[in-house]
């Protein structure tokens, strides 16, 4: 059994391999050789908390299977300590036998991120230039990360409703990255003439107005995971020309952003094309001109967890990373 | 994060920590404490397998949270590694972070034992003298070791249908817990006479005849897992005066001895008077006299495992026992 921290995960595993990870993890899941049952809840009341159990397995060359255990707590703030934090669990598939534990938070920022930069690979302009980042908060490195792994970006523009926390997040993602980051006042300045717009937040509304996007830019929604929540402007998803989600099932039971336009019939569900998985596999279309608006929405898989986790395994195993458990 | 080995749990938990233990888990089970929800299973046909998840929740002073992962591969055996691999996780229900993780195989040993003992300690005559153990698998020594701590017993009789085996796991009791132990070629040997029989098979039919059972014995039947696993003789189940199960849903789900005679109309519903829990909150009656016949039916539920581990891993800490994985 192997132990693997956050730092373990780095030194296994970048950007590129979680990226194609996720590109295969959802082509398999698109092709239906994916096992993802409802997820287990329990609720802990007197910690106003949740612990959910998500267990999945992917048949491929070398099976994948696990379970992340996820915990809500949002009282855990008080106490300083993570408000979500996570477990990843893997098994050998072909023994059943538990072959590693992982820092699940790390995963989930790592698998987050991945999954955008897939989409952002497959779907956004080849020029694209500069990038927008709306939101600087736990999850927003792993998005730029896949951002400029994904396009050769010469700037990007962060906004966060907080403008010290966007200037100090730009300040030392420039450091780390070496690309230039703007720290914008507002989400206007940041999203005027972005050819790749991300939205990371938690928000109820919109963190942006159509009036703003670009033609041929392509936005991902990260954030909303929620029916109550909404990042994306309804008259964007109306004026996209392909819209695409992780998961279909996912996106239609938790993100509000595309459920409400929905349910107020303002768009139909045939202006949803489908799943970032049928992309990879060619039976739907991406992007067909510089001119298209793209979109892509992801509110997370446990296929993506239990894939991205499995491949880190086997990787650390052959850089000897990690801390073996007899 | 504590990792706890076989070695580890052994150091800081014995079966008298695990029958209390066990006592508590099910009053609070038969209280409406516990949150025990379905478990989820998942097939990996390729191998033949399965793999299930088993989270539960226990309100008490302290709750317990956490998820057992049981693999079941038959095939495995072809591999010489064990066919039933399993894996506890414990979380801390104030924080819902990962708090240890623990062999599951052993603490399925430890606490399926020491449910037995719970049953013994509550049911059986405290005048018992002579135990029966039926079946000499994986499972056995700690039912043997539970009945041990329940009643000061001056024999063991040991059955298996394998004579040999029987021998060898006698002479090997015999020398770890200094109690006389008598391998028996026939089960009638085994069980004439016993004050308290436990049967821990995977037979199909009954392991013994009503005819051999004493007046006053005590009874428990642990190994039959499925609806068509029997051991104990429907005589035995008509003519009991006490039947008490570890949890009503699970036995009447999973137990071919008692849901087969149910079905049959052998015995009705009240003939099975209900469960440890209540028996442990003197809700319902134990043994009343020292002629009756008492009859202890366990499957096994994930808040043995929940809880139970959940305390282990407070000894651990206690006793500094155990890996710390940073």
């Amino acid at each position: 059994m192997l132990f693997l921290k956050k730092e373990d995960i780095e030194a296994s595993f970048n950007m590129r391999d979680a990226i194609d990870a996720c590109k295969e993890a959802l082509k398999l899941y698109s092709e239906g050789k994916a096992n993802v049952p409802l997820r287990t809840n329990i609720s802990v009341d007197k910690q106003a908390g949740q612990s959910l159990y998500m267990p999945a397995y992917v048949e491929d060359e070398k099976d994948a299977l696990g379970v992340k255990i996820v915990s809500v707590y949002p009282k855990n703030i008080e106490k300083n300590i993570p408000s979500v934090p996570a477990t990843m669990i893997t098994l050998d598939a072909e023994t059943g036998i538990v072959s590693a534990i992982l820092d699940g938070t790390y995963l989930t920022q790592l698998r987050t991120g991945a999954v955008q930069g897939a989409a952002t690979e497959l779907m956004a302009s080849r020029d694209a230039k500069i990038g927008a980042l709306i939101g600087t908060g736990g999850q927003a490195e792993c998005q730029l990360w896949a951002m400029l792994t994904a396009r050769k970006l010469e700037e990007v523009r962060i906004f966060d409703i907080d403008f010290t926390r966007a200037s100090e997040f730009a300040k030392s993602m420039e450091e780390k990255y070496k690309v230039k980051m703007i720290p914008c006042e507002t989400a206007e300045k940041c999203v005027t003439g972005a050819d790749i717009i991300t939205s990371v937040t938690t928000s109820k509304q919109a963190t942006f107005s159509n009036d703003w996007v670009k033609k041929g830019a392509h936005i991902n929604g990260v954030g909303a995971y929620t029916p109550e929540m909404c990042e994306i402007p309804k008259e964007t998803i109306k004026a996209a020309d392909k819209i695409i989600f992780d998961t279909m099932d996912g996106v239609l039971a938790e993100a509000g952003d595309f459920i409400q336009p929905l349910e107020l019939g303002f768009v139909s569900r045939e202006d949803y094309q489908g799943e970032l998985g049928e992309l990879v596999l060619g039976k739907i279309k991406s992007r067909e001109s510089e001119e298209e608006i793209t979109i892509f929405k992801t509110v997370g898989s446990a296929v993506l967890d239990v894939y991205v986790a499995n491949k880190i395994v086997e990787q650390a195993a052959v850089k000897g990373l990690g801390q073996e458990l007899s």
